[in-house]
C-alpha cells in the first residue's frame, strides 16, 4: 500500500509536472534551440556547443518518451491510442529520435532526421495544431482537381517528349523529364527559352506551351476557388476552436492523469 | 419467343456486366495502365510489354463501342444522344480509337490520339465529370473579359509590330509574333530584357510595358473574382451533386436498360 | 408642310436604320475588319487590300459622325450630352478619325489613332460597356492602397539610389530608374540578379530586396482582397443588369429618336 | 485675469489654425513637396532649390512639434497619450526630424531618415490612416502560418546547406544562405538554374525543388484564403468608419482644444 501510494504519486507528480505549462515553455524552448543548432551547424563557428546540445538531446528524448508513455498508458486501449493522427506523429518523431547512429556514413542522415524534431513544435502548440488539422482539411477537396491537372501534365508530357525528345533531350528525353519540364513552364520560370528552341524546329509549337499555360493557370484559379469555398465554412468555427484548445487540453490532460491514478491504484491494489 | 428471350437477355447480360461496379473498376485501371504504356513508350525498356497493351487496347475499344451502342439504342430518338455533351465527347474518343492507322507517317499522330484516351476516364468517374461541367460552366462568365482583354493584346501588339519591329524582328516582326511576345510580357516571363532592348531606342517604351503589365494583372484579377463570384454560388451545390451523383447515374443506367429492353422486347415481339 | 414630312422623314429613317439591329452587327463587322487590316498590315501581304478598306474606314467614320450628330440633338440641352462618359468616349474616336493626316511623318502616329477605334466595339456591345463600366467602379477602392504602395515606392527608390547609384547606374542612376528596377523586382523578373550585384558591396542589401517584396506582395495580397469584397456586392447585380441593358438601350434609343422627330416637327412648324 | 484671455487666446488661435482644413492641406504638400526634393535630389538639376526646401523643412518640423505638444497637453494623463500607436508614430517621425545631423558622414543617413516623413502624410489623411489600421489588423491572423511557413524554410533550410553546401557555397554555404536561396526559390525566380546545377550530383534532388515550391505555394495560398476570409468580415465595415472617420477627428480635435481651453483657464485662475 505504501509502495504504491509513493511509486504511483512519483509518477503522478512527474505527469503534473510534465503538462506544466513553465515545463511545457522550457521542453518548447529546448526543441527550438536544439533544431537552431542543426541549422548553425552548417556555420564552422557553432562546434563548441556540440555537446551541450547533444546532452539537451538525449534529456528531450527521454522527456518525449516519457510523455507518449503516460499518453499511451492513459488510454483504456491501446488501439485507440493510435486511431489520433498527432499520437502517430508524435511517436514516429519520437522513435526516429531514438534510433542510434554510430555509422559514420549515416551521420549525415542521423542529423537530418534530428532537424525533423522540429516539427514536434507543432503538436506542442495547440494553435498550430488547429492549423495544421484545418490545412489537412482542405486536402480532399484540392484531389479531384489534382487529378484533372495530372492527367494533363501526363497528356502534354507525352506530347512533348513524343515530338521534342530529339530537340533537348535534357528537357523532353521521356515522359517524367517532360513533366519536370512542364511544371517548371507552369512556375514561367525560363519558358520562353524552351519555347523558342524548339520553335526552330516546329514552328506552331508556341500553342503547345500557350495553351499548356492557359489551361494550368485556370485550373489553378480554380484550385484556389475550391479551397476558398471550403475554407470560407470552416475558417469562421475557427477562432472559437483555439480559443476552446486551450481550455479542452487541459481538460484532456486532468483526465488523463485521472485515468492513469485510477489504472495504477487498480494495478497496485490486485 | 425463346430466340428473343435468349437474345434479349444476352444483351441484358452485357448491359448488366458493363455497368457492375467492379468491371467499371477493372476498366479504370485498364484505361490507366494503357495511358501509362504510351507515356512510358518515351522510355526505351517498355518495348517488350506493348504486344500485351497492344492487346488491351482492342480490348477496351470494343468495350467502349458496346457501351457507346447500348446507350445511344437506349434514347427513344437518336438525336436526343447527341444533345448531351459526354456523350459526343466519348463518342469522339471511340471514333478516334477506332481509325486504324497503318500508314508509317501517322505513327506518330496515332500514338498521340491514343493519349487522349485517357480523357475517358473523366467521364468514367462521376467526380471528375461533375467538377469538368462546373469548369466548363465558368467560362461564358469569363468570355467578355477575355474579349476585352484581346482588344488590349490586338492594339498593344500593333503598336508594338510597328514601333519596335525593326529592333528585333524575332519579337515584334508582325502582329502576330508582337502578341507572342506580349503573352511572354504578361508572364513576366524575362520581360526587362525585351524592355531594355527597345528602350535603348525609344527611352520612355517604358511605358509602353508597365501600362501593359499593369492592365493585364488588372484584368487578371478581375477575371479572378468574376470565377470565383460565380463559383461561390454553383460551389455550395456542388457536395450535394456529387452525394447524388452515383445514385443519380446508378439510375440513369437502370432505366437505360429498362428502356432497352422494352423496345427490344417490342422488336422481336413485331 | 409637305417639306417637313419629306425631310424629317429622311433623317428618321436614317436614325431607324442606324439603330437596327442588322446594320449594328454589320458596322460591329467592319470595325473589327478594319482595326484587323491595322494590324495586318504589320504584315507584307497585306498591302492590296488596303485602298478597299482606306473607304470602309471612311463609311465607318461617316456613320459614327452622322449617329454622334442624332445622339446630341436628341438631348434637350448639349451640356447633358457630355455629362455622360461614353459620349465623350465616343466623340474623343470619332474627333481622332476625323483629323487629316497627309504629313509623311506623321502617318505612323495617323495608323495608331486609327487601331484605338477598335475601342468603339466596346461601347457598341452593352456588355462590354457594362463589364468596363463596372471594372472602373473599382478603381476608387484600389486608389488609396495604391497610395500607399506608391509611398513605399517612392521611400525605397530615394533609398536605393542613394546607396547603390554608383554601383549599377543604369538600374539605380535616380529615383525614377529606382522606381522601375523596384517595378522589375515587384514583378520578380530576375530580381536575384540586381541582388546579388548590390550584395557585393553592401552585403546585408539582402534586407532591402526581401523586405520589399514581402510588402508589396502583402499590399497587392489586400489590393486583390479589397477589389473581391467591392466586386462581390457589385456583381451580384450585374447578371441582372446585362439581362435590363438590351431592352434599356432599345428603349432610350426610341426615346431619343421620338425626343428627335418632336424637336424636327416644332423646327419645321416654326 | 487679462493676461490669461491673451495668452489663452493665442495658444487656442494657433490651435484653431492648425486644424483647419485649408492649413491641413498645406501641410500635406509641403511635406509631399519636401518629400519629392529628398527623392529629386538624385537628380543633378536640383541642387538650386535645395535651400529653400531645408527652410521649409524646419518650418514643418516646427509646425509638428507645435502639433503635438498640443495634442499631448490635451490629454488628462500624459501616459495615455502613448497608449495610442499613432501618436507614438507621430513623435518618433518629429524627434527623428528633430536630430541635428551636422557630421559629414552621416549626412547620407539624415537624408534617408528625411524621407521617412513622407510616411507622415499617412496619419494626416484620415482614409489611409483607416487603411493601415485595417492592414495591421489582419497580421495576427498570418502569424501562425507565417511560423509553419518559417519552420519549413528552417527545415528545408538545413536540408539544403548539408547536402549542396558543396556544390555551390554561395548559394547553399551555410543555413542562412540556404533560406534566403529557397526565398529566392518561393519567388520562382531562376530556380531551375539552381536545380539543374544540383541535379548534377544528386539526381532526385528534383523532388526537393518541387516538393519546396508546392508546399510553399500551398502555405502562400491558405495566407491568402485566411486573410480574405478575416478582411471580408471587418471590410463591410471600412466604408462607415472612412465616412464617420472625417466627423469624429473634427469632434476629437473640438473636445482636444476644449479640454486644453479649460486647463489653460484653471492654471491662469490657480
Amino acid at each position: 500500500m505504501t509502495n504504491f501510494s509513493s511509486r504511483g504519486s512519483l509518477l503522478l507528480g512527474f505527469a503534473k509536472l510534465r503538462f506544466h505549462p513553465l515545463f511545457e515553455a522550457l521542453v518548447v524552448t529546448i526543441i527550438i534551440f536544439s533544431a537552431l543548432i542543426a541549422g548553425f551547424k552548417t556555420f564552422p563557428f557553432t562546434s563548441q556547443y556540440q555537446e551541450i546540445f547533444n546532452t539537451l538531446d538525449y534529456v528531450i528524448t527521454a522527456i518525449f518518451l516519457f510523455e507518449l508513455l503516460i499518453r499511451l498508458l492513459s488510454e483504456k486501449r491501446a488501439k485507440d491510442f493510435f486511431k489520433n493522427g498527432w499520437n502517430i506523429f508524435d511517436t514516429v518523431i519520437v522513435i526516429i529520435s531514438l534510433v542510434p547512429i554510430n555509422n559514420a556514413d549515416l551521420v549525415v542522415v542521423g542529423r537530418m532526421l534530428r532537424i525533423f524534431r522540429i516539427m514536434r513544435v507543432i503538436s506542442f502548440i495547440p494553435e498550430l495544431r488547429i492549423l495544421v488539422e484545418a490545412l489537412f482539411q482542405v486536402i480532399p477537396k484540392m484531389m479531384y482537381i489534382l487529378v484533372l491537372l495530372f492527367i494533363f501534365f501526363y497528356i502534354y508530357g507525352t506530347v512533348g517528349a513524343t515530338f521534342f525528345g530529339d530537340i533537348n533531350p535534357d528537357l523532353w528525353g521521356n515522359v517524367a523529364l517532360s513533366m519536370l519540364t512542364l511544371f517548371r513552364i507552369m512556375t514561367l520560370e525560363g519558358w520562353t527559352e524552351v519555347m523558342y528552341e524548339t520553335m526552330d524546329v516546329y514552328y506552331s509549337s508556341w500553342f503547345y506551351y500557350v495553351s499548356f499555360i492557359i489551361i494550368t493557370a485556370f485550373a489553378f484559379l480554380n484550385l484556389l476557388i475550391g479551397v476558398i469555398v471550403s475554407v470560407i465554412d470552416q475558417e469562421t468555427k475557427l477562432d472559437d476552436k483555439i480559443k476552446n484548445a486551450h481550455a479542452q487540453r487541459e481538460e484532456d490532460l486532468l483526465k488523463s492523469i485521472q485515468s492513469l491514478e485510477e489504472r495504477l491504484e487498480k494495478f497496485y491494489r490486485d
